[in-house]
């Protein structure tokens, strides 16, 4: 673990506050259900801490400091930001956006005119480059900065963290459209595909397994990024789970990609470009979802099969939250402010106590170590034939989604 | 109102239990997550009822009575039945099958061999047209049965009743999906479109405007099946609303058609069958979705335009559940036992006392009343331009909806 021990709390509060300059806090990527716990983690703890004054906060991330579109942020009151922390997505406004060297630079003006000393920037990995990329042009212009980054992402795909804020409740989320979905396909039995986020790694796909119970609950087969997807071969599994049971509940990951590494979804946009409607879309879009069932639907003629794409839901329903979650993304906010402290740059990233019971606290690692690249799920979550998960994801995900929704059957059936 | 009054309840418990005959209960149709509550409603009445002995539910509906393949219900135990009455979908199993007159006949084998004098059948409009079939078959082959149908449908589109049991979960999902799915489009803005599933009738799609609190909330429009959906319309529509706001949130019922009564899917289907795929689906398929996302950006190219179908999650996501509509369903299901000592035939429905207070009770309508028609939505629900729901929508779906996540947004945003 490459990560730096988090350093001691402080045992005592400064006799008067010190101002040493401003903070200001972006949120970027696709939203979370926990993203404003993170953001009102960092408001609370900068308030109270002595190294900060003011805090800010940029609308819509770095295009709301280089517009100087701010809002203040430590002036909202304890029952605001209550409010705010339980409310899914961006509450600052979120923004899919790497600066450029000259946006890097314009950025500065806000940092300089609003004197601001700590960025906090909520958000996955482009937002971990991001971060970077501020705190090399700090460097550069000769302004003193600090840059935390938080770390959110529903994908889980975050290196060196044992895990993100954010995946918890989306993993919950899935766990329980599936649980829920199973029984459906249980009381009218036929084929049913559904389609789950996650373009290079399969984590939130794997979550659809966590309510199972009994050996014959669904989902019976689930297709993750991390191994090749075989067409003929899904379709072999699909048909032998429907021989054997009557009905089949599959799981697919949005990013499932051939040997090559052209994703399945990619193959169907392209041949799509020749219908008559055009412009089919990857995400945001029924498209692979749908063209799984009509391949199962040729290959198993007469029988009922659908499809479904669960989509933004998994990542902004309002309603499904993991409690530990939520705990945690508050947490990761909190202690960005503390390393703020006592370190110039870093990631915040959680570490999970080795045993049986489930304890977690933050370090900082370095920012490069998450910037830009993905992590995918181990092999071993992976069954061996490469349609199912395993019991070693099941034990490190079960903690994370928390309690599901209680279900029971009768007895005789 | 054509439902007659519901008869006084006991005020006294027999002296001792006098069998008439035993009960059967069958599930028919597409689930709900709280069609269980009235499975274990009647089922919990019917234990302590002095006109009914045994208790025996079909498995997958009139499949189940036709090969006789029942199970006990009155020997589950209260704690086997409360876990069953929160668990979403059909315990029994579900069937979408409306018997012939041979299978009519059938059934009543297993009637007679059981000695089945209580039918409890839940389901929608078909199952209360099933329900008829087999009150008229056992007059004509001379075996005394009473048959209650308890209603149950998410798409809330049962004539005579207030509203239906299954509906006020599916509207508190639809909420709090749109209320998620607009915080997510105030985060990264642009043009998204939902589609809910309704064919007839809009309550479901028109529940998606329950959790607007702000004037800038979206949905910002609402297109449901109760008026002509015209596309270049629906085009103007939304740009004219992205030109306004530059962010655009669209509810769309599955069942949206044009003047002539052809509904959008089916005209899509049938120009996609022109396509290399084949096969399109019209339900459990995210084609419509996609199709409007695709015309939106042909009319606004370089847009950001996204497309989600709730699909099944709108009637089976586990642990989105209105407390009112679970409450509902087991007494609807209590009642149906109630009505079956005094009544030969019927389908329960809920009937609302005026006032601003919500109240609600339980009487009983004939059959044919319900059995078939369908129910749209008033015409007073939907605004003038047929773009939006009105207040007299929020007013009659609140109550039965509950309460949704609570959020919050950060002041000067």
């Amino acid at each position: 673990m490459a990560a730096r021990k988090s350093p001691p709390r402080r045992t005592s509060s400064p006799t008067r506050k010190r101002s040493v300059g401003h903070a200001l806090i972006g949120q970027s990527g696709g939203p979370t259900v926990v993203i404003n716990q993170s953001l009102v983690g960092i408001v609370e703890a900068a308030v109270g801490a002595a190294h900060i004054d003011k805090v800010f906060g940029a609308r819509h991330g770095v295009k709301g400091i280089l517009a100087d579109d701010l809002v203040r942020l430590d002036t909202q009151g304890k029952a605001v930001l209550e409010k705010v922390a339980g409310t899914p997505a961006a509450a600052l406004g979120s923004v899919r956006k790497k600066p450029t060297r000259e946006e890097c630079l314009a950025m500065f003006e806000t940092f300089r005119k609003r004197d601001i000393r700590f960025v906090f920037y909520i958000g996955g990995n482009d937002s971990a480059e991001t971060a970077n990329i501020l705190l090399e042009t700090s460097r550069s212009v000769g302004h003193e900065l600090r840059v935390i980054h938080v770390p959110k992402t529903i994908d889980n795909d975050l290196r060196v963290t044992d895990h993100c804020p954010g995946y918890g409740s989306a993993a919950k989320f899935v766990a329980q459209a599936f649980l829920g979905d199973d029984l459906d396909n249980r009381s009218l039995p036929g084929i049913k595909i559904d389609i789950v986020m996650g373009r290079h790694a399969g984590f939130l796909t794997a979550a659809s397994v966590l309510g199972r119970r009994h050996a014959d609950d669904g989902p019976h087969l689930v297709y993750v990024p991390e191994v090749a997807f075989d067409e003929q071969r899904f379709l072999d599994d699909v048909a032998d789970v429907y021989a054997r049971r009557g009905r089949c509940l599959v799981a697919v990951s949005e990013g499932v990609h051939d040997a090559s590494g052209v994703t399945l979804a990619e193959r169907i946009a392209t041949s799509a470009e020749h219908d008559a409607h055009g412009n089919v879309q990857l995400s945001g879009s029924g498209a692979l979802g749908d063209w799984l069932a009509a391949r199962v639907k040729q290959a198993l003629p007469g029988t009922r099969v659908r499809a479904d794409t669960f989509g933004y839901l998994q990542r902004s329903f309002a309603g499904c939250v993991s409690e530990r979650d939520a705990k945690e993304a508050r947490m990761v906010g909190r202690d960005a402010v503390r390393y703020s402290r006592t370190h110039e740059s870093g990631t915040v990233v959680l570490e999970r106590a080795p045993g049986k019971s489930y304890r977690c606290r933050t370090a900082l690692a370095p920012l490069d170590q998450v910037a830009r690249f993905t992590k995918s799920m181990p092999r071993a979550f992976v069954n061996k034939r490469g349609n199912d998960i395993t019991q070693a994801f099941v034990t490190y995900a079960t903690p994370l989604a928390g309690k599901l929704h209680p279900v029971g059957r009768l007895k005789g059936i």
